[in-house]
């Protein structure tokens, strides 16, 4: 994500979700890959190591396109769905956290019950957040490192 | 840390101990505030966890002026100062880690002991690198928020 360029719909959504929750406390990094070939759109760090993962749809066909979503299930404490004003919500499951967004700002519509993560699996997800975020300011404010991580 | 201003002596000594440090596959945030009213030049995060601390002194003044290096022993696995080729490194403790550096990059002389960090303070650490390195990346990213944490 760049101010810079042009946002694609989903990480207009995820920028305006990330702007939300930092006022929540809670700190965001875009684009986290997972294994099994897992990449959530956003996952969010709270200040007692909540981890949160939210998915950002643009749009129904975004939504039914997304055949992995429940596997992101086991590695967050809540899962949300963002979508904005014109997304057919009545598509989401019931049990999933609800994200009203646009590129500026958001409301958490729905709060999902939390399944807290085991202590070892939390441990893991942390750290790769922690190198993830890491490695990405580093990219940006160093020219001579080449994106990635 | 930005590339497109000058950066001061122990900041850019803190990037040519990053990129290194990264490809030793450790990713650094520089200038993380511990409790205390303690900052660290670079701290940065092993693919186990691991966690380093690295001092950046660019003079026998600038050395010589830090009273509070070991508050930072209690916060890390592993300690370095990092010193350009004309520091007087005699000046420095020898039980500490210590990496020559410029800002292109660095090298580890003297690898220190590891003191490895008890389990509560690890996880306390880790979740503090991680909120800050994810907000200061949403900071450089997003225009919309103001830089922090």
């Amino acid at each position: 994500m760049s101010s810079q360029s042009p946002l694609a719909p989903g990480a207009l959504l995820a920028r305006g979700v990330a702007r939300h929750l930092r006022s929540l406390d809670f700190m965001s990094v875009p684009e986290v890959t997972l294994p099994g070939r897992l990449r959530v759109d956003l996952m969010a760090l709270g200040p007692k190591g909540e981890i949160w993962v939210v998915e950002c749809k643009s749009s129904r066909a975004d939504f039914m396109a997304d055949g992995k979503w429940q596997g992101y299930l086991e590695w967050a404490d809540r899962f949300f769905w963002a979508v904005d004003a014109d997304f057919p919500i009545d598509l989401l499951p019931d049990n999933s956290g609800l994200i009203m967004a646009d590129g500026y700002g958001a409301e958490i519509l729905r709060m999902p019950d939390a399944t807290p993560l085991a202590a070892a699996r939390r441990k893991s997800v942390t750290l790769r957040f922690a190198r993830v975020a890491a490695a990405r300011h580093q990219g940006m404010c160093d020219a001579g490192i080449t994106w990635g991580a």
